[in-house]
């Protein structure tokens, strides 16, 4: 027997128990539910110290094993930080319950009532790496939306998910729902994480949450379905019709107000018409912000302190200071370039042409399409959603920006007084 | 270098060309791609006598082979069957195009306009057997919701499928579009279903079409997403308060009106206060249409003509005038049979106790739940979909009878006026 088939029989009896409790948490009402969230606000605050001490354990452990400054920072919590996700759990207490919604509803000619309602997926998992406070996030919407949850949180901070999942164990049983519907599967490792692709029949829907390679391994190895929460090399599109003020501020805003996160530019398309007017006032206002810059040749003639921007540049995904710049000769040769580098999450156009903007929005196949706007408000906050599960990058079930309802199913009900099918 | 790898070479020119030509297809307007549907039912008129040539000798192959009777049916066309597909397209044709419709709008306080619109996938994937019937109707469902489409219809329809490709191919150029929109993988084998499954990028959603095996084979292998049109094990229960002649009728109705397909009666469950009574009745009917009947223990007792059941009866999907019988002491026992063998399909309860029908609504988990009614009515048809695209059996994107929007994906339109975030 292979080892991942042992790790597999391990956690099946784990598995079948929070497939059972998913049931008793889709016949819980809303009212229960927002008292287990309110319970685990509760234990967040009573636990603190511990979950602290936890903390600094896996920090230790990161340290001493030459874990980076950036993956430190995102494991550490504070006590601000757990304040932060009490107030989290909150807001996603005070959202409007989503199961139940009515989205068709009909009466057939012979006499059957038909309606398709919203109910939970019953089972969620989530794969993300060294990141506690997922671990509290995802589970307040799962359980929001009338989902049981599988974590899978990873080594780095093993310790601190060991105290939360426990904590949020017994929130659970505080208010009579079943302690399994939130299982963990980091005591067994990586093959945790591979149990849980195969896991068909037992876990609804994964969720990797992560880096670009850890996406990439469970949607091309899962045989459970799957919602991307993809990368995004995301371009803008300055037109020859642009306001060049407006476009500076915009490109601008895109590329530095927050680099590492998906929304955020990755390669500035210029019109060749406008590029001697509009290049150097970006590239001064980008190398302002110690944005390091990669051009095409025609960039590179007007910005002399862009270096060569080569295939790789035009592909990169570098949440981070640094931006590739290309000069097309049309919005034509920019719609091409976009459909051959697009990872189909954000693109804008800035123009004062209407045409080409509506030519724009039709054509570009991303999950969100703009005209005259920063990418970076693909965001289920500013969108009002409320919460924020992630932006898929797929086209299956949800794209985009996902609000609690993207984290549910529908079934269709059917009543009738006895009628067969002629 | 794998055979497999090989194979996928070989296919991404051409894979590449339906995605170029599904960006055309997705700035086509309704009126055109109507009108390549006409062409379409024009060309299978035309070439009636090419395509039943051409089937013929696929079906001389399969004699040959020993293919059996009831797959030579489901491969034989005749002209009669060719003017039904050429009905069936008019009918696509006729539906609502699904494309631009706005599902969501809404202006932001910062004055960005965002709009959810329905757009096509891109490139939809088949992967079907034996059934050129298949071949026109999933290309006419692609192309009225603005697909471009892979088609894998099986070495045993090879000859039919090119003559039909081809003519497809020429209705698409005729007026206009790319023939490249319509592509076939079949010349390459077996293989080509496995180039399909890793062709992520290149095809948005595959839709596997005909056996459980063939099924469980995409959905298990597939880097590409899925749609499941899966099996159906499904099950009515008969509660204690039922209209016994009217659950007759009904029971009957369901597993003898078309045995052969999904939403058919797999497990008839028995309230034991009423088994005395019911079963004989039942038993009768049933065998008077030549049911083949397993049973429990009980069941034997008041039906002498069941065989036992085994654990395989309550998991089988029949497909054929075979039913399983099972007595359960209440609605609870129902429920947890149901949890535990259900393939989340259909299911229906018969019962005047409005209580338990609510619970048996709202606790059973499966794409349709139905009171009082034939399980035969899952159905895109008999919901008023005008079109039958399969029925889904999974949670993600869509679930029970699939219509057109199930065939598209959606994208955010955000029109702005220079907005930054702050």
């Amino acid at each position: 027997m292979s080892e991942s088939t042992e790790t597999s029989l391990l956690l099946e009896p784990r598995l079948r128990a929070t497939k059972a409790a998913a049931r008793v948490l889709q016949s819980a009402s809303a009212e229960t539910r927002d008292k287990a969230l309110e319970a685990i606000q509760a234990g967040l605050a009573a636990k603190t110290d511990e979950i602290i001490a936890a903390n600094t354990e896996d920090l230790r452990r990161g340290e001493a094993e030459g874990m980076s400054q950036g993956l430190q920072d995102r494991l550490r919590l504070t006590p601000e930080r757990i304040q932060g996700l009490v107030d989290a759990v909150g807001a996603i207490r005070a959202l409007p319950d989503p199961i139940g919604d009515v989205l068709r509803g009909m009466t057939l000619p012979n006499g059957l009532q038909v309606a398709q309602v919203r109910v939970p997926f019953g089972v969620v998992g989530a794969i993300y790496e060294a990141r506690p406070n997922v671990t509290v996030d995802i589970t307040a919407l799962a359980l929001k939306s009338g989902n049981a949850v599988v974590l899978r949180g990873g080594s780095a901070a093993e310790s601190t998910n060991i105290v939360i999942v426990a904590m949020m164990n017994q929130a659970l049983e505080s208010v009579g729902l079943p302690g399994a519907a939130i299982a963990s599967v980091d005591d067994v490792g990586r093959e945790g994480a591979e149990a849980m692709m195969r896991a068909r029949g037992l876990i609804d829907v994964l969720i990797p949450r992560g880096s670009a390679a850890l996406i990439e391994a469970v949607v091309t190895q899962s045989q459970v379905p799957v919602i991307e929460t993809g990368s995004g090399v995301v371009h803008i599109f300055v037109d020859e019709s642009a306001d060049l003020d407006n476009a500076v501020d915009i490109v601008v805003n895109a590329k530095v107000q927050r680099p590492s996160v998906c929304n955020s530019l990755e390669t500035l398309l210029v019109h060749r018409s406008i590029a001697d007017r509009f290049l150097p006032a970006v590239a001064q206002a980008l190398l302002n912000h110690s944005v390091v810059l990669h051009g095409c040749e025609v960039t590179r003639a007007l910005v002399p302190e862009a270096s060569e921007a080569t295939e790789a540049d035009w592909a990169a995904e570098y949440l981070a200071l640094e931006l590739a710049i290309k000069v097309v000769d049309s919005l034509d040769e920019a719609l091409e370039h976009i459909a051959t580098y697009s990872t189909q999450h954000t693109e804008s156009i800035l123009t004062n042409d209407m045409g080409n903007a509506d030519r724009f929005l039709a054509e570009v196949d991303a999950a969100v399409v703009m005209a005259n706007a920063s990418t970076r408000f693909t965001d289920g906050g500013e969108f009002g959603f409320g919460a924020e599960v992630g932006i898929s990058t797929q086209k299956l079930h949800a794209r985009g920006p996902m609000g609690l309802p993207e984290l549910t199913s529908t079934k269709w009900l059917v009543r009738g007084s006895g009628q067969v099918r002629a």
